[in-house]
């Protein structure tokens, strides 16, 4: 079969098995979800097997050891993916909840009620448990999924797809629901990306190459974010100590994620107490700290930062760090280099709280806490499928209820326009 | 200037402006608006010379009679557009409304606040109004808008965008807020399509054609509907001569708009006793019935109706009619030819209604009244941008709170992740 007729037949059987898990209760739903927990914890062995050979292969292959670590389903990476979906059984279901509603003056009843999206595709690198974690919440969203993992993956990816589409079987419910992409050509993907009449949604998860790639191939919606250079202001009234632990849970408690700090800015009249002090804490962490010109005027052996520092995401043990002339200089930097994820104030001042919060545009603003806790799962909202930095639908950390859409149900009586 | 350039410098300058419009309060925008409203009554003439010249050369062009009148700007559409600013100043200002808000068991206070979108990119045929409407809606949400209309009224929205402009400058604020496109070269919108760090939203309005050519250039999300293939199905309980008044007023009221009757479905037990009466009511009206093959067993002298009529948005006094074998088969006949525009049915059996209203995937779905209430103004919104049927950001009618986002704001007190 043709890469054409393959992406065409799963979307297809997508959008059939949409409507069949559009319409399950929540019992109904929360009933699979736990037969796929306990068909993966009964498939272990299954699962280890194929990992191992995707394992061998990576090895074959060169692939670096982060790499290889990512690919990798431990035991207690397995307990993860379980876990996650008993979390997911225990959230509340979105889909029905009424939005709001209203009665005209004609008596037409217009209320706005929460449905399924309907076909959603992840498009995402080498973390099988991408694949056990999205299918959890695409499903209990009422969505079929598509999932499409890196070709490293793929022997792990396709076990866990079977196991997850024999508890589908197994509840006598359509094993489309929940399909992997069997087949690892990259012009697989491009297919379905231009399949807008059966897919609704694309969320792309993984470095910023994928996602563009993704976005500019795609007639879909996607929802993404590119990256996250996540800021800290330590403004004129911080309170220092407070700021000094900020900035360091915010750098140092998990660097490789999308929410730690990378770019600090710190304003000019407390930069001289507050710089000696920072570098005295981070240092013996393993932080390396680089420093815009007045940065190193104060701390004049530090790496120089430049333009390249402000734009790139380190992911790492790395701070740039730049002093600032105040409010306006501060929020000037985060528009023009930031990437719209999570921006946080350190400061003691109400009115400067409040125009920090109204100024900067991005998906999270923060005031007189860490950045880390940009995450569903600490805003409450019990589980994440992805972080969003666009503007539409959901923005920041999206959970089941963006998984969901609206439609406007209208009640009348035989009423007619005028 | 070559179109890059030209492209970005229209982006660039409107991502400037959003920050000044976005920090706006609802009684500046108002009056903002109000000036804009007095400037386009004091410049009838100018308005009506430009006008004039588009005419002029739509009709050395040989533009249709129907194009040639939808360019029109009488005094009286005129007149219209000066009331829709006003009724916009009338409505409330969407932005800083709090979505929600929680307090974590840490203490944080988060909370989701709305927003403006940023830019926005509205991309229409040759109805000036559209530039006036648009311009006024973005504005009132807060957002910079950049209007490029159809190159047939390119004179037009010239003079109205000038207007605009003098408007936003005599309020001393940056007239980049409303930008009409001045280049007239596709070239330019399709490297517009392509800015999508500095445009948030594309909204096309227009034909199927244009529309699909702008998803298919836009790297930039597209809020958009291709069709109105609306349709109601009379049910078996249905109250005939309710169905009948329905059915009337969904075809003929206003036929030319995406909302108007396309395809009625008659279920089997009452088609013998519906159709003869409908086609006594509509056949005077002016209307055209096509059949399916058991419609003609009853009326055998219509015009047969097949797959393409199914799929047709005739927009004119023409419906295409199928006899349908139960609820199932009209539920089939919508998900398969639709367009998730607006869809009613006509009965008087609740579980029937409540099946329908749950099943039928369509953006607006209407129980016992007519298809033409899918509008904004309607649904009480006071105002409508446009019409969506995707799934993603708004669905239906899309008002003012459709032209802003949210951000979240987490307000804490020195907290770190543990």
């Amino acid at each position: 079969m043709d890469y054409d007729s393959y992406a065409r037949e799963l979307a297809g059987k997508a959008r059939r098995a949409s409507r069949v898990v559009a319409a399950l209760d929540a019992n109904a739903k929360n009933k699979v979800l736990e037969t796929m927990a306990r068909g993966l914890e009964d498939a272990a062995e299954r699962i280890g097997e194929a990992n191992a050979r995707d394992l061998a292969a990576g090895r074959e292959a060169g692939l670096a050891a982060a790499m290889l670590d990512r690919l990798e389903v431990t035991p207690k990476r397995l307990a993860a993916m379980v876990d996650g979906l008993r979390q997911v059984v225990s959230l509340p279901d979105p889909v029905g909840k009424v939005v709001d509603s209203r009665i005209r003056p004609n008596g037409l009843e217009i209320s706005r009620v929460r449905v399924p999206i309907g076909v959603i595709g992840i498009i995402y690198e080498s973390r099988p448990n991408v694949t056990v974690d999205a299918a959890g919440l695409c499903l209990k969203a009422g969505n079929a999924a598509i999932l499409r993992g890196g070709k490293e993956s793929i022997q792990t990816n396709l076990v866990l797809g079977d196991i997850l589409a024999e508890s589908l079987a197994a509840e006598k419910l359509d094993s489309a629901i929940v399909q992997v992409v069997r087949v690892t050509d990259r012009e697989v993907v491009n297919r379905l990306l231009k399949l807008d009449t059966e897919i609704d949604l694309i969320i792309p998860r993984g470095g910023e190459g994928l996602i563009r790639a993704v976005v500019e191939a795609s007639t879909i919606p996607v929802i993404k974010h590119y990256k996250g250079i996540c800021h800290v202001y330590v403004a004129a009234t911080a309170d220092l100590g407070m700021a000094l632990e900020i900035v360091d849970n915010a750098k140092t408690q998990r660097p490789g994620v999308c929410n730690a700090l990378e770019t600090l800015l710190v304003d000019d009249s407390v930069a001289a107490k507050f710089l000696p002090v920072l570098r005295e804490r981070l240092e013996p962490e393993g932080v390396e700290l680089r420093g815009c010109p007045r940065t190193r005027e104060i701390l004049p052996d530090l790496a120089a930062a430049g333009e390249d520092d402000w734009l790139t995401e380190y992911l790492d043990l790395v701070l740039s760090v730049r002093v600032v002339n105040g409010l306006e200089e501060a929020i000037e930097h985060i528009d023009f280099y930031g990437s719209h994820h999570t921006d946080a104030i350190v400061t003691s001042d109400r009115a400067e709280t409040e125009e920090f919060l109204r100024r900067v545009d991005s998906s999270s603003v923060f005031v007189n806490c860490s950045t880390r806790f940009s995450d569903g799962g600490e805003y409450g909202l019990g589980a994440e499928i992805g972080i969003s930095t666009d503007k539409l639908h959901a923005r920041g950390p999206m959970g089941l209820e963006e998984l969901t859409t609206y439609k406007w149900v209208v009640r009348g009586s035989g009423q007619l326009r005028g």
